[in-house]
Parts: structure tokens; C-alpha cells; sequence
């Protein structure tokens, strides 16, 4: 095999030969494929796509370039979600807990955040005392003991995603459908669950700006999954505007806690019942019939809160214990009274970042009392004088810039009524 | 300026600014901008393009990487000519003096060949003690002394053309027509030639196949050329069949001086005449007037031979010393009576290549005596059992890969007369 034709075949148009795919994978991945090889491949990819054959090939040899767990003796069915991630997007932590207390099992793999959205393993790790790095045996204890585990996904799946991630981020190939496809399903698969639900967010906080390549890339992962035997659905959700009503780290434990506790924000709560339905069903668990509980019901009933405790302590944490708060805050008053009609969540998570509940670069620290408190969502009404926002941070010299990305963030007019738009856009299976 | 920006620029299709130009060249060539990154542009260049200004401006980039000779203090004014390359192209060796012997000046900067077409400089040094590096000042007396100098480019000129084209090898990146005319311009702009010649060749022994690909390129390198003050023309000539009789570095060099003899193969005498009269002319020079002797006249009276002794002479070579001769030969004979149609010049390059006149990496040795002696060209009339092409090499098992690469590279038809292509098929200026 030889690289050059490889990146030639895929720069004139041609598909790439599943034997060329499983090639140039294995060879990257050893090192015998030189950095500046892949990087043209990748933009000759990211200029010229892949074919459902071609992505589904390439998946599997990222996949085949690690470990691949593997739950299927465990008395549950399991069950995921994955997320490409949003501002305020919480919904991992009141989930999982709700999915183990409906009867399947979630062994959940999560990331850190990186600039404007947040991390579900920053946010955990505000929790006195939780544990993010877990061996394959403890991982496994947890997911038998709870019906649930977060954790980190060790270096040992998909090795070949993560040097290719690193690299597509120097070299301007990020952005490219198939490419974020197999990065995602290679990591999901390696996770060995037997069904996954997507949640692929549209607008302006979300990695995807619009509606038609969110689309697209949903389609693109839901057909890499059902091709590896994974049930897999996806749902198209709103990230026009933060989720929620609390954006940063030790505030979104905060809100899942109070959903889980039958409260907290509609959106949440809906997103969570909607993505916990069809993670059961996916698995072939009817929510509300021959025993199997409704996830709505889990979280009214306590059932959930009990399973979110019981997940937490197995992970070396204390569920009870106080969430670290900002040493300052700063409240940002509303200029005008009418509807709040538009709270961009971008701008609400770029604030947060200044705030320090993001990093900049990978191996910077997080602040878990950081973030913004939202005192009105989109159809609100809002009266001059009166909180708008909070800003909460460490250092009070972080304020005005997290108050400047605020600035155009929002639109309040006068209005008797608000159309929101819907929270699920659309599903693809 | 931040190259991921840069990259992103020009795979969404936009075009890169002078500034985002100069910079990133400046940045690739210290090694602040990596080899991936520029590979990744370069991927983004093959398939976006880059349009006249962007592609003058990337020339002018690599030209300020290195130094510039500058030659306009010379009595004579400075023309030179590039060709494209091709199989037989012995061109320059008997061009260079009769360009000198008309009165103008010519500073050529030549290369090694790789791969199946051969190299100025592979043929000059076939001549006893002839040294192809110079330094500047030698350079500068060699052309004061005889009108014309044939060198190897010094590392100091445009050293960003050097990486980019060694990265370009690897990466799948090497036939953009942009990429390839900035990479030939940037390295005529910096011998401080004042007019330059372009013989673009079409055909199988060329770099560019078909006839448009080669009006693109042409065109594009006449505009950087003008644009950057350089009186430049183009030639598209055929490649389709080897130029000459001899295929081969001491071979070539035979066959030069036939021809500054005042005989030699027609087509070979047509081509030196034909760039000759264009560099006059595009110096300002009207051969045939006002004391400028004609190139054809200068073959024909010995001036030209006499040039070419001297440029021979002043760098180290002896012009009437034997040339090295291949050890070993083989002739193969004509199966069928009839007119020769077709002889391929890729395949006769191929031929030659394996007998050991080319090289397959750059720090190969080249054999200076193998080659291929075509006895008969397109058009010409052949009988059963006679002489078709007589194969050099210095070992003797060579011959029989030489022979299959020749097997299916001529046509014999029993026709009356044969239409021959005209060798000069396009002008671009």
C-alpha cells in the first residue's frame, strides 16, 4: 500500500477501498504514515466526503486500533446517549441516573470541556470527593452496583481518534461531517454498549450552526451505528439557548440535583424524559409498560435521585456534601421591561469561559464555582432594574469581560407573546 | 496571524490576502508553521486554486524566502529559458550557446532529473572535469566571459520552494497548476534573468498530459513572470514522442553537438531555433537585424560551437574530450515493414530510466553512457529485421526490463503517409 495513491484517490473524487481505509488507520496509527500524509488526507476528506461505506470502514478501523469493552454478561441492557455538546447541557447527569432507574444500565465515556461548552467531567468533579479516572474493573463494579457509570475514557479506546483529533485541530479539518462522525462513533462503540441515543444540537451555541448538516450528521452516525449493530437513534435538539437556567460547573450539579429531586427547569426536564425514552426503547424496554418505569415518573418518585446518590458514592463521592461556590458575583440588571425574545448561547457560554468555567487549552484547571445564573429564559417577561443575569467567579476582574460577551447576547421587546421554538427539532433513525 | 485561520480560508473557497501570503511562507520556512499545517494548505490549494493575484503574490513569497542574483549590470541583456521537462530534451545544451552567440546573455539555473525524464545537469557532467556548482562569483564570470552559464541552483534561492515542493512529494500535492507555477517561478525570478522563455511540454512524456492543463500552467506562469517585470513567453510543444534521436545523458550530449555542428535531428534543430529567436526577441533583440546574427545562422557558421566550447571550457570541462560510452549494448530489431506511426515518449523515458540514465531518488548516481538510440521517428519508414532502437547500459541485465517498457510503445502501420504533429503547438504571451 502506498500512502501518496491513497491521498490522490481521495483528492481526485474516488472512494477509498475498505483495505486502503484499514491501511492507512493502522499505518497512521504506528507512526508509519507520516503526520503532514494524514493531514492532507484529512483535508482531501473534508474537501471531497466519504460515502456511508467509506465512513462506516473508517470507524471500524479507529475502532480496531484499541480496546473495545464489552458489557453484554451484565443482567441489564445497556444504553447510552452522547451529546456534541452545548451551554447549560447538563442532561448526562440527571439521565444516566434516571435511565438506571427505569432498569437499563448506562456505561457512559465523557469528555472534558474545551473553549465555550462546558465538560460533563468538570461538572461532576465539583462533587467532593468523585473520581473520573476508573480502571476497566472498577468501571465495571459501578455500572453492576448502580445501573450507571461516567467516567473518562481511558487511553486505550480508539487511539488512532485521538491522535487524528489532534491533529484535524491544528490543521483546519475539524468541521468535516464524516470526520466528526467516525471520531464520535469510534469512541461510542469502543464503549461497548448495545444501544445509543444522539443528541445533536442546532444553533448558535452547538458545533453544528444549522439545521440541514446537523441533519446530515446525524444521519451519518445513526447509519455508522445500526452498520456496527448498535441500535442507534438520534434526536435533533435546540441549542439556540442555553438549557437551563444555570451555566458552569458545580451550578449545573446544582439544577441536575433539583431535577432529579422532581423540580428544576422545563427544558431540562423535558430533554431528559424525551432522551431517557428513547434510550430505553432503544434498548427494547417499553418506559411505562410490563414493569418497566416511565423515566417521568422516576424522577417524580425519587427513584432517580436514589440512583444519581448510589452512582455518585460509588465513584468516591459525597452527594450531600456542599457544592464549592464563587468567592464573587456580579448581578447584571435588565435594561428594559418587556419579553425576553431572544438569549443567545453562545455569547451565555463564552461568558462562562471568562468566567473560568472553560479552559482555553487542555491542561488548564477549571473553576467549579464559575458560571452565569440566567434569571429569565426566551418568553419570559422582564421589568428594568431587575436581575437579568449573575456572574459568578473567583476573580472579580474576570466581570466585565463575561459582561461584554453579554452585551448583544439578548433581545427584549414588546410583546405580548413569544413562539419558542421547540426543544426536539427532530429525530433520525 | 493564526494558519488554522488561513487554512480555513481557502477550504471554504475564499482567497488568501497578500499579508496571509507573506505570512505564511515566512512562518513555514523558520519552522513556525508545521509540516501538517502546510500540508493541509496545500490539500486546500490543489482544490480551491488560487487565483492571479494570490498566485503572484505566493511567488513573491518564495522569492523573498532566499536571495535574488541580479545580472543587470551586464553588457548584454539577460534571457533564459525553462522547459518543463521531457524524454530526449536536450534543449539547453545547444540553446544556452546560441542564444550567446546572438548577443544576449543566458544565466540558467538547471536541475537533476528524477524519474523518467533526465537532467541538464546529469548530461553536462557526462563531459569530462564540466562542475555544475558555482558560487555566485564564479557564476558571474563564467557569463561575463562567454555570454551563458549552466548551473545547479545554489541552496540560498528561494529555500521555501525547497521544503514546500519535498513536502509536496510526500502529500499527494504536487500536480496543482498553482503550486507548480509559483514553484518554477519563484526559483527563474531569483537567477535575475530579465526575459524568460517558457517551453511548456504536452503530451506522454510530460508532466502535463493534455493540451489545456498545459495552456492553464503556461499561462499562469507568463502572468507572474509579467507581473513581476520579467518579459515572459510561453511555447507549448509536443512531448507525445521523444525530441531527438538520443535518449540519455552522454547520448544527449552527442546529439547536442551534432546539432551546433550545423546538423542533427530536424526537430531538435526546429526547437533550438524556435526558443532561441523567442528569448532574442524578448530581450528586445530582432534577429536577422541591426548586426543580430539569426540562431539558425548561428548553427549553420560555427558561432554557436565555438559558444559552446567556451562555456564548456570556463567551467572546467573539456569540449573535445570522448564521451563516456555504456559498456554494454543491445539492438532491437523492427517486427513489420511499414511507416513507424506512434513512439511513446513516456515509455522510451521508462526505457532509458531502467538502463540507468535516470535516477529513483535524489541521491542516486546516474549512469552517464546508458540510454536508448532511436533509429527511426514517427513518420519515417521501417523494414522487418532492421534496426529500431539500440539499448546502453553499463550492466547487461538491465536490458531486459528496458525492452518490456519498449515493447508496447511503437506503432508500425502499413500506411503512405504519415501526418505528423506540429512539434510548436501553442504561444501564450
Amino acid at each position: 500500500m502506498d500512502v501518496i495513491e491513497i491521498i490522490r484517490a481521495k483528492r481526485d473524487g474516488g472512494k477509498l477501498t475498505p483495505e486502503q481505509i484499514d491501511w492507512v488507520i493502522g499505518a497512521y496509527t504506528r507512526g508509519d504514515v507520516a503526520e503532514e500524509q494524514m493531514a492532507a488526507l484529512a483535508m482531501a476528506i473534508f474537501l471531497r466526503g466519504m460515502d456511508r461505506a467509506e465512513v462506516s470502514r473508517w470507524t471500524e478501523a479507529m475502532l480496531s486500533s484499541g480496546e473495545r469493552l464489552d458489557f453484554s454478561d451484565l443482567a441489564r441492557p445497556t444504553t447510552d446517549k452522547h451529546s456534541t455538546g452545548g451551554v447549560g447541557d447538563k442532561i448526562t447527569l440527571p439521565l444516566t441516573p434516571t435511565v438506571a432507574a427505569c432498569g437499563a444500565a448506562v456505561p457512559q465515556l465523557s469528555g472534558r470541556g474545551l473553549g465555550h461548552t462546558g465538560g460533563t467531567l468538570d461538572k461532576l468533579e465539583s462533587i467532593p470527593g468523585w473520581r473520573a479516572s476508573l480502571s476497566t474493573e472498577e468501571m465495571r463494579r459501578v455500572i453492576t452496583g448502580t445501573g450507571g457509570v461516567i467516567c473518562a475514557a481511558g487511553s486505550g479506546l480508539a487511539p488512532a481518534d485521538r491522535k487524528l483529533y489532534a491533529l484535524r485541530d491544528v490543521t483546519g479539518t475539524v468541521e468535516s461531517i464524516p470526520l466528526i462522525a467516525a471520531s464520535i462513533m469510534s469512541k461510542k462503540l469502543a464503549e461497548g454498549t448495545a444501544a445509543l441515543v444522539l443528541d445533536v444540537k442546532v444553533g448558535s451555541g452547538a458545533f453544528m450552526k444549522d439545521a440541514d448538516a446537523a441533519r446530515e450528521l446525524a444521519r451519518t452516525m445513526v447509519d455508522i451505528g445500526n452498520d456496527h449493530g448498535v441500535r442507534t437513534v438520534a434526536l435533533l435538539t435546540d441549542m439556540a439557548t442555553p438549557l437551563g437556567r444555570q451555566v458552569g460547573n458545580a451550578l449545573e450539579v446544582a439544577e441536575a440535583v433539583e431535577v432529579l429531586s422532581g423540580g428544576g427547569p422545563a427544558d431540562v426536564v423535558e430533554l431528559t424524559v424525551a432522551l431517557a425514552r428513547e434510550m430505553l426503547i432503544a434498548t427494547g424496554l417499553t418506559p411505562g409498560e410490563n414493569g418497566v418505569k416511565d423515566p417521568a415518573q422516576a424522577l417524580r418518585d425519587g427513584g432517580a435521585l436514589q440512583a444519581w446518590k448510589d452512582l455518585i458514592r460509588a465513584q468516591g463521592g459525597d452527594p450531600d456534601a456542599p457544592l464549592p461556590e464563587a468567592a464573587e458575583r456580579r448581578v447584571v440588571l435588565a435594561p428594559a421591561d418587556g419579553v425576553l425574545t431572544r438569549l443567545d448561547a453562545y455569547q451565555v457560554g463564552l461568558a462562562a469561559w471568562r468566567l473560568g468555567a472553560g479552559r482555553a487549552r487542555k491542561e488548564d484547571a477549571v473553576s467549579f464555582g464559575a458560571g452565569v445564573t440566567l434569571h429569565a429564559k426566551p418568553g419570559e417577561a422582564v421589568k428594568t432594574g431587575e436581575p437579568l443575569f449573575t456572574l459568578h467567579a473567583d476573580e472579580p476582574e474576570r466581570f466585565d469581560r463575561a459582561a461584554q460577551a453579554l452585551e448583544g447576547a439578548f433581545d427584549i421587546e414588546d410583546v405580548l407573546e413569544q413562539k419558542v421554538q421547540p426543544l426536539v427539532i427532530d429525530r433520525v433513525s
